[in-house]
């Protein structure tokens, strides 16, 4: 069986680990979240990609969500005694993956090549694309004027309300090599339970990509990632609000509903099931908070079947 | 007093640091070598500059001689296992320097101000000014062809005889700010125990300081790098031999003459006195090996006063 998860943030990591242990290894597929892609003290950092490869490997420090487990700071604890920033967390061994990733796009190698060789390097047993190899970057619009991602989300604690959402760099960024592919030729097409806003639409939005999965509609599932009314993780019902969007899971499933034939939703939101229906999804009902592996098995099952 | 230090490598380090103890806070400026500079996994390390800043201020890792005292390696560690070269050690905080470095240089930022804001945050009390901002990268000659210096000294570990030496970038590489002032204005100029081929002739080879330094020759004092026939540290008698010039501390003194008129040996080579003196140069025997503070003060007095 062959799967395509498009997966931005932590909750798109721990939906792919969820479809990993549930598939053979090279099942999965994997296309990944660039617009949230920052420079940090000159080096360029991938944190979507990372959360995911970190998350598929086994290295991912649980308590955060984010990083490697275990990691050390001595590099920050330095460097911010130079004069440099000291908002965005970089662990030494995080680093590591930054500064070999940094010379390698400076010697002109694509991101898609240089993911799948440290993924291979860590015996990462599905296959993670970016979603583009050209340059994709989420913007946010405030009251205080239109902030990049990483300044809006961890430097002002996404205290921001969310007046809109502009993605540089398309349309006219391409897909990566074999992210239309992978769309196209899978059994099953999983939307991970992203925040739509700002981890799945800078995929779709990606030229081409969101017809591919469009013409897939009936193969393809989404995954609330609100439970209850309330994130999972991040400022997602926040932005449902400013967005002018319902700040639930059926919110979420207005702006999927073109893209996907079924929704999985969490028992504690069983009772919006008659609305997501009336949307022209399918609800799935299952345990949906991704919180360890027999959660992940339990939605893993829902979604494959 | 005011005293002006001509520096490279470990041996210009110790010396500036003698220097630095025997002196007021602001009376040392130490004019230190860029030839062996080199980009490592992406990054710009200046390894001379480096020592001299980290001796300066008390960082430096005693047992090496260069890095910083108790550094770990956890960057290195993990960035081996991504396929970046092994054979450079670059610990944890001192990546520190050299990525904060590498983004301020691609900012435009110049060499020398990097410098001195480090120097100013690490409360030095010696000025420490690159001998030029332009790119000079010293090479060596060997049978196996032309190596970048670092490649030469620490990838092959300093096996391959040196056939030559070539410094890439001069002429045409400006002194650095302040660089020709400091050696017109000093009381005492010191042309500190460094390899004179690889680390004082790159900076002697920058446009107008060998001359520069020529004029004021009543004013010069050398300090001999060879000990009884030995190298204090580093491959230089080898370099001698081969090279064409007396593998000991009189050859070094043949290649000084033109621009020092004092030269610090060691009392293992007071035989050697008259040598000297045939040379033009006053030999000033003291225990010359800068081991300890009281080796360093010992050598202070005697080049100061």
């Amino acid at each position: 069986m062959r799967v395509t998860c498009i997966a931005g943030g932590v909750g798109g990591a721990r939906m792919a680990l969820a479809l990993q242990e549930a598939l053979a290894p090279g099942e999965l597929t994997v296309v990944g979240n660039v617009g949230d892609d920052t420079e940090h003290w000159g080096l360029q950092i991938a944190p979507d990609l990372d959360t995911v490869l970190y998350t598929l490997t086994g290295r991912i420090d649980p308590a955060n969500g984010w990083g490697v487990a275990g990691d050390t700071r001595a590099v920050m604890d330095e460097i911010t005694g130079l004069g440099e920033d000291d908002w965005f967390i970089l662990g030494d061994r995080d680093l590591a993956l930054h500064i070999s990733r940094t010379r390698k796009l400076a010697a002109g190698e694509p991101l898609s090549a240089i993911t799948a060789d440290v993924a291979a390097r860590w015996g990462c047993p599905s296959t993670l694309l970016p979603a583009t190899d050209d340059r994709l970057r989420t913007w946010i619009a405030t009251d205080d004027g239109e902030l990049p991602f990483q300044e809006w989300l961890v430097r002002r604690r996404a205290a921001d309300p969310v007046a809109g959402v502009r993605f540089e760099g398309v349309p006219g960024a391409r897909p990566g090599p074999g992210v239309l592919e992978a769309i196209a030729e899978a059994d099953r097409i999983v939307l991970a339970p992203s925040n739509p806003f700002v981890s799945l639409d800078p995929i779709l939005a990606v030229d081409g990509v969101r017809d591919a999965v469009r013409v897939r509609r009936a193969d393809v599932v989404a995954v609330a990632p609100v439970i209850g009314g309330r994130t999972v993780k991040g400022p997602l019902v926040g932005m449902l609000e400013t967005l002018g969007h319902r700040p639930d899971a059926v919110g979420i499933a207005a702006c999927l509903a073109d893209l996907a034939a079924a929704y999985v939703v969490d028992p504690a939101d069983a009772g919006l099931a008659t609305d997501v229906e009336a949307l022209g999804l399918r609800p799935l009902v299952v345990p949906a908070l991704l919180k360890d592996a027999t959660a992940r098995a339990g939605v893993a099952q829902v979604v494959l079947a």
